[in-house]
């Protein structure tokens, strides 16, 4: 294993303080508790909306906070949830009175642990609704939770509820909302190389030189079969296929979300989406907005991942609202 | 060999589709002469800048097209520059009546081309001035060029005199405050892993699982010796003290760029740039602007790069000014 860390113990940490020094005028972080929050937080009168899970996603989720995106983010070791205390942490950080939303990615780790927080910030007297992100395609169940994945539509959810939350949307607002995103959501991944995770100091998984993983997750999880590379055209098939087969986007107009893994550079992941763009064409699906880049990573694993967002007038305007976080940013 | 193209021959032609796609608010592209250049362009009353360079180093130079950054980008094949027609062509696309002003990185095949496009714009009455960017400590030859390598300070470069460009400087400015930066900034890299060009198909050189390439240039080409990795703290010190050889930073206020080589994840980049912030600390340096992430790549090379640019209070008003690209976005 080679990576540019100091320890495979303070890969996080050491993470954070990069993260403090480079971006201190949009957010601060609490180091004993691992949670990066607005440097305006709590903001008076605005829904506070956290996210978390385990590291080793970047920017996901705390590359995502700043305005009109996430108040906080509780970073986890590397994919390891965060414990319930950072999340008690996190949630009184940012209740600025109308209480707390909790984006929760559907793992067994994380979910249980929102839900502890949950309970303790209620116990506290902070109103905290929650919402599953459960758009991964590929597998029903996995090593990592029961029921389907949350993966990149986390994303996309995070910046149009944001700014929902910012033009001072009520909390059963933003969990409609939420649903609606969900219902409208899906993503499939795949990957050419495994990840390697620094405490374990080997990659999660060997592919041969001409096999690919295809329905991964983005933890180094198993997929639904391992294939032959084919063509990056015949890949945006074996993406977007299923997409289209779960959901009927007949006549829509998407968000479409290109997502790198990781290691796999940009000039391979605009040749994927102009694929996805040629397939979604011929299927009369119009693309609106789109994504591309690594957004909602698996430490250093190539491949990439496709998340389509059926988006109505309202979606559309919340993702084209202004957004100043370290990993997205426009409009100010 | 594993990549998300279609052919090796069509690695670039592929991804300007994706670019054009993903894009088109910001820019259009030219797919006879591979140039991307604003949707405005030519800007009328203002200096047009243009760069290029081999491919595959996204999101330079193409991500970089938009207000208040570069007017066009040339895309030679991978590694390859481009040819003095396409140079010829970005020219003429951006030229609003004030002249035009090439930004090249000192590789052979790129000065000795935009030198010969520079002549054919000024036979067509076109006024054209260049500016030569070779910033890069490591090594004073290298396989690809005379003289120091153009590497990260391009990324700076570019963002600062487009932003001066926006705001009217004539193209003598220009090239004065060109030459200020370039006498200011430094970069040194360094390499996890080489790269593999698709049409060569395996990676530029193979390293030992403990072996790194320090001082290595943005096209696998060799650096100036082969260590065993040490710790993110160890790297930046093998990084950031040949800069500070060759410049006298004392008492500096600086731009600091940490940039990825491709394939190094985020959190790996954070670490390293908390690391260099310490060594500034303790030189009495003061970090007043920062950048990181991937912005000047070497396609799937894992490493990273340090840029340090000693910036007057205009370069940093500069830096500040809003620009408006796929690679690198703020202020609107």
């Amino acid at each position: 294993m080679k990576k540019l860390i100091n320890d495979v113990n303070d890969v996080v940490k050491d993470s954070l303080l990069g993260v403090e020094a480079a971006h201190a005028d949009l957010v601060c972080v609490d180091h004993d508790n691992k949670v990066v929050y607005r440097v305006d937080a709590p903001v008076a009168n605005k829904v506070g909306i956290i996210s978390g899970g385990g590291s080793g996603h970047e920017p996901m989720h705390g590359g995502f906070v700043g305005l009109g995106m996430l108040d906080a983010a509780c970073a986890g070791e590397v994919f390891t949830s965060p414990v319930p205390d950072q999340m008690l942490a996190a949630t009184k950080l940012v209740d600025g009175g109308r209480g707390v939303l909790h984006i929760v990615k559907n793992y067994t780790g994380d979910v249980m642990n929102f839900d502890m927080a949950a309970e303790m910030a209620s116990a506290e007297g902070i109103r905290v609704e929650s919402v599953l992100i459960d758009d991964d395609v590929a597998v029903q169940d996995s090593l990592y939770t029961a029921g389907r994945r949350g993966v990149g539509l986390t994303v996309l959810v995070e910046k149009i509820l944001g700014a929902a939350a910012e033009e001072g949307k009520d909390l059963d607002y933003l969990v409609s909302l939420a649903h609606r995103l969900s219902a409208n959501g899906r993503s499939m991944g795949m990957a050419l190389s495994g990840c390697t995770v620094p405490a374990a100091g080997k990659p999660s998984f060997d592919l041969a030189d001409d096999e690919i993983e295809v329905g991964i997750g983005i933890h180094g999880e198993p997929g639904r079969e391992r294939r032959t590379i084919g063509t990056a055209a015949e890949v945006a098939e074996m993406l977007v296929r299923p997409i289209l087969d779960d959901l009927d986007y007949r006549g829509s107009e998407v968000i479409a979300f290109v997502n790198g893994m990781g290691a796999t550079p940009l000039i391979e992941l605009y040749i994927m989406y102009a694929e996805v763009v040629k397939i979604l064409q011929a299927e009369g699906i119009r693309v609106v907005r789109c994504l591309v880049g690594n957004y909602i990573t698996s430490l250093d694993m190539a491949g990439c991942s496709v998340t389509l967002l059926k988006a109505d007038d309202e979606m559309i305007h919340l993702w084209d609202a202004p957004v100043v976080t370290a990993g997205l940013r426009w409009g100010r």
